[in-house]
């Protein structure tokens, strides 16, 4: 048996330029084709990247009859001479001399046509989806985007760790969780009480899916200076909007020796490594998502990159929204959660800039961000990006024992349960910060996706946890 | 507000001669300290690498009373002369001119003494167990064979994929899944026929969670050539074993236009690149592990980069089984599943090399495996590496339609439920391969952890999701 893929050119080589004009056999799907008397022009794309290469295929070509039923869809070898193009728009094309079918798609029954498809259509079809090529550039750049963030906290000697999925402890203290079970619904046990028996499921307690990994990341930290999660979160909300998934990725660095002002550093950082990275190794995905959005997110990516994000306290930034010449939708008092539209008029229309916000009033955040000496504000952040408000959030956490478990039990949290998690101020304790950013998001924002379904290959909403 | 990081020197850097001699801040957490009459001597680790750094506090210090007091667990910030040290077994040591500390951590209560503690105990305290140097150099070595893997895949043009986490699909047909809901337990809603009302759920559905990502990787692969998922996995076993746990992590590559043979390479090449940036880069966590472990696993790594894995058919196993001059406590027979017992007599006593088996008999293997044409056997592969056996499982996909659906149904799967992914094989079908990874398996191999729950931090299994 001989390898397949040894003998296979990749159709991004040939675009970077990697591929001297020769002799070569690629492989892939095909775009489109259109026929002359003398020749057929196929567009065959292989999902290595966004371009397709075009390929001639002459009339005389003893299989031409094939070639002439070629649709949307198919799948097939060819091998021949890669040429300059004469051709506009182009650099190279693929003078066949040998084409091989693996596969058609029947027009009739095809769900993807050459014809524009609606995003609302595709979805109903997110098996195939990933065969346009909106979807593809999409997907590509979410890829792109996790390597970069992989390649900024290893090369600062952070260590990535899997906090669990699978957990006990409530994270948030807010969150609906899901449950997780081995339980037959149709007899659930019950104890003496009446109560349900956990001692009989699984894990012998109630056990649910993790809303965030950043408490077992600051465990971490204590043994390992700097860490960072990448994994998926989830959340029982049952909201239907353009924003929200009941699956998510999320990455939550957390680091030692860290205060607030180092924190809002590091995201800053992480933002503006992987705005670089996406601008130089994504041009052509970028390309065309921001011809499918129709919006030119370069635009904001650059602002991202050409200056330091603007730094600015809650209660500064509720002065300039109450300032504003702008009637806002949500009133705006101190003490008052920041909404998306006070979001986007603080780094869209008064900054023009990223913006990072932080020292928010105590009442609106959790339990373990670090109460300033105001006793009023805790050492929260939140950065927003021009274009979609925020997506990171983050504090220094709070390592005085006595005034976590103070908030802890303001916030009716039970500290005993939780006392692995407390004891870390017990115990070789160090000032700590971290954020979490959601991968969803950041791939929004730089796709300029409208709606997050677009951005997750198999999104999870309510009611929907179809393939 | 000052950042804290940016004054901090890490000590990894002093270890890997980054900084010259100089006056530097370092914090991190106390190993050991001992005393003599005129000096302190403390060995303080801050979680950047295996290595501690040695730091000398004169008595003469102002408040050398309290460093008198440090034991094992506190953190503190030191500020001092970095230079070479007169002492064996370090290239620097560290003059203190100021000490401050962070956090105290009591010898009658801190769990974590500076005698050995045994794994057994360690797990029972896993909230804290990464300050150990044991369990700090695995996680540090987990991290950077992710990143390998990361690295790898990036670098051959594969596209990271999220493949869902939640699903309806039962991947292999067969594994004990996890159930996820959002019912109230003591009153979970009931149809007119007297079943779970499942359309009150969450997903209106019976949702699950995933046994593998493999099934939509495929369907990525059709869009994006080459894929990979890396992601957590999840089975329901009541398995109390040392090698397994009920959340654990999987790599899943899958590659458009490649049958076995190029499997089997991709598989061979992953193996040998990971295991080659550990050796180089990991080489101080790894001598932790090999003395905490008492397994020199270098061995089995060089063994793994000296030469080209050995491929052998099963057919062929089986016969040099037969032949083999041992009892196994499993009889052999064509047909048998191989068990750890047969896996390692193959590759540690018969060839002494990493070995891929491959064309397995059809009933041992899973429905969607491509069958040969004898009718008998699939093109399924395992990789055993010596020292722990099979890490790696997978095989060249089925894609003609027709066979698929008819082992399916042998395999009493619905294929009406499953038509999503049957419908790969009507649409620009293309053959296609790939195999999954146990992430935990490999660390335990190169590691030498004898136990699966010490090589992922908070473990899950069967009574135990604490944490």
């Amino acid at each position: 048996m001989a390898t397949l893929l040894s003998g296979l050119t990749q159709i991004l080589d040939i675009h970077h330029d990697k591929i001297p004009p020769s002799t070569i056999t690629v492989a892939g799907w095909v775009r489109t084709r259109r026929g002359s008397k003398k020749f057929s022009f196929v567009e065959l794309n292989d999902g290595t990247c966004a371009k397709s290469l075009q390929i001639v295929v002459d009339a005389n070509l003893k299989n031409y009859s094939d070639i002439e039923k070629l649709t949307t869809g198919c799948s097939i070898q060819v091998q021949g001479n890669l040429v300059l193009s004469p051709g506009k728009g182009q650099k190279y094309e693929l003078h066949a001399q040998a084409v091989s079918l693996f596969g058609l798609a029947d027009p009739e029954t095809y769900p993807l046509q050459k014809k524009e498809m609606s995003l609302e259509y595709l979805r109903e079809v997110a098996h195939l989806r990933m065969r346009t090529s909106t979807y593809a550039s999409i997907f590509r750049i979410r890829s792109r985007v996790s390597y970069a963030i992989h390649q900024f906290f290893t090369e600062r000697a952070f260590c990535y760790v899997h906090t669990p999925i699978l957990t006990t402890a409530d994270g948030e203290g807010a969150g609906e969780s899901f449950k997780v079970t081995n339980f037959d619904f149709a007899k659930v046990p019950k104890n003496k009480n009446g109560e349900t028996d956990f001692t009989q499921d699984f894990f012998a307690e109630p056990a649910m899916l993790c809303v965030t990994g950043q408490l077992e990341g600051e465990l971490l930290t204590m043994g390992l200076n700097k860490v960072y999660t990448f994994g998926p979160t989830f959340r029982a909300e049952n909201s239907n909007t353009s924003r929200h998934l009941a699956e998510f990725w999320m990455i939550e660095p957390e680091v030692a020796f860290a205060n607030l002002e180092d924190n809002m550093q590091l995201a800053q950082d992480l933002i503006r490594f992987v705005v670089a990275d996406v601008l130089h190794n994504c041009a052509d995905d970028l390309d065309v998502c921001i011809q499918k959005h129709q919006i030119n997110t370069r635009e904001y990516l650059n602002m991202a990159i050409d200056n330091p994000f603007i730094k600015v306290s809650y209660s500064e930034a509720i002065d300039i929204l109450q300032k504003a010449n702008k009637t806002f939708e949500y009133p705006v008092y101190w003490g008052c959660d920041l909404k998306s539209e006070h979001e986007r008029y603080l780094c869209e229309e008064h900054f023009k800039s990223p913006t990072i916000v932080y020292n928010y009033p105590e009442e609106l955040k959790a339990f373990y961000m670090y109460l300033n000496d105001d006793g009023k504000t805790v050492r929260a952040m939140d950065v927003l990006m021009p274009g979609i408000g925020e997506v990171v959030g983050g504090s220094q956490r709070e390592d005085r024992e006595d005034v976590l478990i103070q908030r802890m039990k303001a916030k009716s949290i039970d500290t005993d349960h939780m006392d692995w998690y407390v004891s870390l101020r017990r115990f070789g304790n160090v000032p700590h910060a971290g954020f979490g950013l959601g991968l969803e998001r950041l791939i929004m924002w730089i796709t300029g996706a409208g709606n997050i379904r677009d951005v997750i290959p198999f999104p999870r909403t309510p009611g929907n946890c179809k393939f």
